[in-house]
């Protein structure tokens, strides 16, 4: 059998070991082959296509960051309507079965393709964790591990400087990150986009810190944090192409209002890039791999229109429709269980 | 109310993650005050305590390795003649509840106490992941971390020096650490106490890789790897408190057989201490302080004799009795799955 | 005898190991006491101080970024206003010999106190490492390791998107961390601000690498670079207290304008405070003890108006005056080496 | 111009970072070509050889430890009846000079070549910091880290479990890594080979902690540690190739007598081969860089018989004959600025 991958959608830790994964069982397992698409969807439309030999090349990808097949996004409708140009392709290159590994979008085109007629095998990939019907998502620990090192090291910064640092996570429509990062790393106080803040509170709590002679406060914020009705005022936003509202450099915002109500010392980092990028950590290899190779077995059985998903401590197959509902926000237990620590 | 704490068995980093969430879940929803027994049963049966305030102290050792409390080992009969001991030195001290963090013999001591009319919860401590009804456990992340690390590291070395490097991880009874470390460091081989060893199985594996160009080996060695029955004669083994024949040294004995069967040039590295000291990744921190918290609001609430367990993306409370009863073992399709990436 | 010591100035990892090897050497070796001053110089006028004892806790402080005595400024016409009040806070207290650390301000301070008859020895701090007289400062490493870190990650996402990423890292008058960051990560292009940047130039690089296959970059923008004049009309810049042109957001600035030139897909990461705090890296533990053990052993023996430096191999000591003249910036050969390996 | 290289002996952090910055420098600043011999000086009597070209493949290997090379050990005798060999395999492809990198064994052989008519630059290496005429070594700075982190670790748990923990570090003639990473990691003890021990010394520094309250203890201890003469009789030892006479499993010694004479607990952990891969931190790629850049200037401006150093700040060419005299040992003055820190 011949087996084909792509990568789709943001880079994410990780990507590589499910490659990986998929290479090796194919050929260990099933002495399948395996073709990689470069750059998502676009590679695919455009027949850009490399072999993937199990040999040490492949092999050594499992520490590295990124895709080595590259990544791309492709507008919805252009995929579409390229439904021929993608099945004469595959059939071109001979293959029986396509792994997609992505985000939502992608997982949704993967579907489509799906249930028109191509046996597709789906896994998903969010640093975000928001994808439904998986308990997990490998790079979200990556993810997590980064963000928590830096609220580590800025906790004795903050402290010797008698001043509150606020650190921006990923995360425009969910809190994940944040709230993990925030626990891990011991913030004081964390906002994120599923539970509207009040900067009273925030103040509030900040106070109550220096009041209980603590001399600083760490603040971890999710950049897609959103203000409560009516307490506070700052402009319009951003609507994103979901149609949800965001406010680019909320952190900088909240910061400089705690700073005008208390006139306490407030600086923003903003972490950016750095959570998305690099050797995945032990957590995610793991995951990324278990993925690669249930998928790469699901496909050999020739199953379709089926998702890679963490159940527990199993790898289970869900149905593509199950993972491309709703996004998975935090529930709002997690978000108080989080309360009782800070402070 | 008083809630009293210990932790109790081999250290594991996280317990001072549990402690902390403990004290502060215990201050912040409740009022409640807590009080920490030093070196486990010991400081309880010799009524070694201190209060544990909600303070910028308790706060900061959420980074830190090991417990602040201390621990210690008591033998089962010693802990059972003391019980009225226990009982008075914790009405003595205003205790309402206990929580207890430990592996599987603490968890025991845990139930018979509940038994035997103390309040009690228990908290999964081990980094070896072997404790039924949990998940996971705190503590493994990071020695699977520190593990996958070193094998990262020895990958270079081994690859510039065309030699087999044998890494032998924690793991006396179950493969857990050696089968994530193996997983996520890309180990060529990897055995587990599971699934006893044929080292010629082995040595085929390493020259099926010579044989295809590559130049060395890196084989993930559980502390606990056991031979199958007439493949090897390498003495009695010692015969542990549980009965398990165990081989000292077990790493180094295979890393000898490939050496003389093969001619390899191979050398062994046993990481020891390293992977249960130090610094928690934030995985370990945030369960350790989602068990804490649970654990802080179960002894609260008046609850017994149970246990806080991770069930899918869940903190859950399950029956002391279903913690304390067979190790976890690595099933054998993990095993299977791992296999499919070897070589 | 009896040693004061403070730290002055922004917050550096290694400060604490400075602290922990005045108080053991004291200690150790002389069987003499430390007394620690609050906040800097702040502290030493408002007569806030603590003793340091030789135990535990002083011990543990080594892994610890930050300051455990707190770091403070004060404007030099202040402090030199205060010399009575400093003289008698030290009498009262006691002390015989005071130990100051921290960067260009401080180490002048310390020189007018020693001037003005109280004996003073300056351990000079500053991760930006520009204090001349000294071949590295404590604090640098760990900025290096820090950025370095965050650039080895940038290079897989930049590498998936077919991207450029800016970075840019501390250093407001001289471009050492961006030099050194720069080399270490292979980043593809370095601005410092000892050689104003030509946009053209930085373009011309990236279209190369493009041209040659390559599908991303890396450039590693110190904050205080400056374009080289005429080349490049972004507004006025800020002065700061030393006269110096600065530009906020210049990595912004700079991505924006070879977004602009050449059309790529452009991102920038602003590092921002993660670079200072933190657990110091062995080597920055390490020459920070050295130099506490040496300012010890000098404030002893009753020297003063001295500064600890590193000079190849060993920690000397120099005229205060020698540490507190022109800033160190990175000589042209240096950035010449660095260019060697652009692209 | 066509510039060689190779490495030789152990493998070491930064051997990539030197042969990637060769390559560059010829090819960005002279237009010159590289070949790369494998396995060291095997490689270049066997006429095993491949070009390195400035591309994607070589600027990837920065991070990278062990060597793309291979390394390997050949006879002295061999190699200097090989000298035919040599030089027309060197003719036959072209090359105008070698650079040679390796440690003391290395660079005797590229001295012995360069007095034999080859132009050859020398480019020291060895984690164990032992090469005179350079103040550091790359390599060195990793193995100090390595250690260092592994300390970290050990604290907590051997402060959990009241205990004394031994750590074997590299160091088979010199105390270097023993001194640098008991220093970084705070240990309360150190054992360097230049400095033979008495047991008694160190139970009596373990017993003073533990008077002092101290509940444990670290003793950081260099692989060829020896015993003071009477002092301990263990065996008789094994010589080494240089004549040295050395103790396999010293710490583990130590610390059984350590347990004989105090009853304490002790354990000992040997760090071995993590060590020396992996990796490399950012100052070793730091100065692993600026040795490949300036190497190649030398080697392209028809220099021989020169070795690249750091001395202070900067990169120097001394004479090879000054590199491969004596090893270089910790100075007394070193062991005893360490010593002011035990305890």
């Amino acid at each position: 059998m011949r087996l084909a991958t792509l990568t789709s959608g943001g880079d994410c830790p990780g990507l590589n070991a499910v490659i990986r994964a998929i290479v090796r069982t194919a050929s260990n397992e099933f002495g399948d082959t395996v073709v990689g698409y470069e750059d998502g969807w676009v590679g695919l439309m455009e027949d850009r296509r490399r072999d993937l030999y199990d040999d040490a090349t492949i092999d050594r990808i499992l520490l590295r960051g990124g895709t080595v097949l590259g990544t791309g996004r492709l507008h919805p409708d252009k995929f579409k309507a390229g439904l021929d140009t993608i099945k004469s392709n595959l059939e071109d290159a001979g293959v029986d079965a396509l792994i997609a590994i992505g985000g939502e979008g992608t997982l949704k085109g993967a579907k489509w393709l799906a249930d028109n007629g191509i046996p597709v095998i789906g896994v998903p990939k969010t640093i975000d964790n928001d994808v439904n019907a998986t308990d997990y998502t490998f790079g979200f620990d990556t993810a997590v591990s980064v963000a928590t090192d830096a609220i580590d090291r800025l906790h004795t910064t903050a402290e010797s400087h008698n001043r509150i640092l606020i650190v921006e996570v990923m995360g425009r429509h969910v809190g994940w990150i944040a709230l993990h990062a925030g626990m891990a790393g011991g913030a004081h106080y964390t906002v994120i986009p599923e539970a509207p803040f009040d900067v009273a509170d925030i103040c509030k709590a900040m106070e109550r810190r220096f009041q209980m002679g603590e001399k600083y406060g760490i603040i971890c914020v999710a950049e897609g944090a959103l203000p409560k009705a009516g307490t506070m005022n700052f402009g319009e936003g951003q609507e994103d192409e979901f149609g949800h509202k965001t406010f680019n450099g909320i952190g900088q915002v909240i910061g400089d209002e705690i700073k005008n109500r208390t006139g306490y010392d407030v600086r923003t980092t903003v972490l950016g890039h750095i959570q998305r990028g690099g050797t995945p950590t032990a957590y995610d290899r793991i995951l990324a791999t278990r993925y690669g190779v249930q998928a790469a077995r699901a496909a050999h059985e020739g199953l379709s229109n089926k998702c890679v998903a963490l159940r527990g401590e199993d790898i289970k197959l869900v149905d593509l429709a199950d993972a491309v509902g709703e996004l998975k926000t935090v529930p709002t237990h997690r978000y108080e269980n989080a309360q009782a620590l800070f402070g």
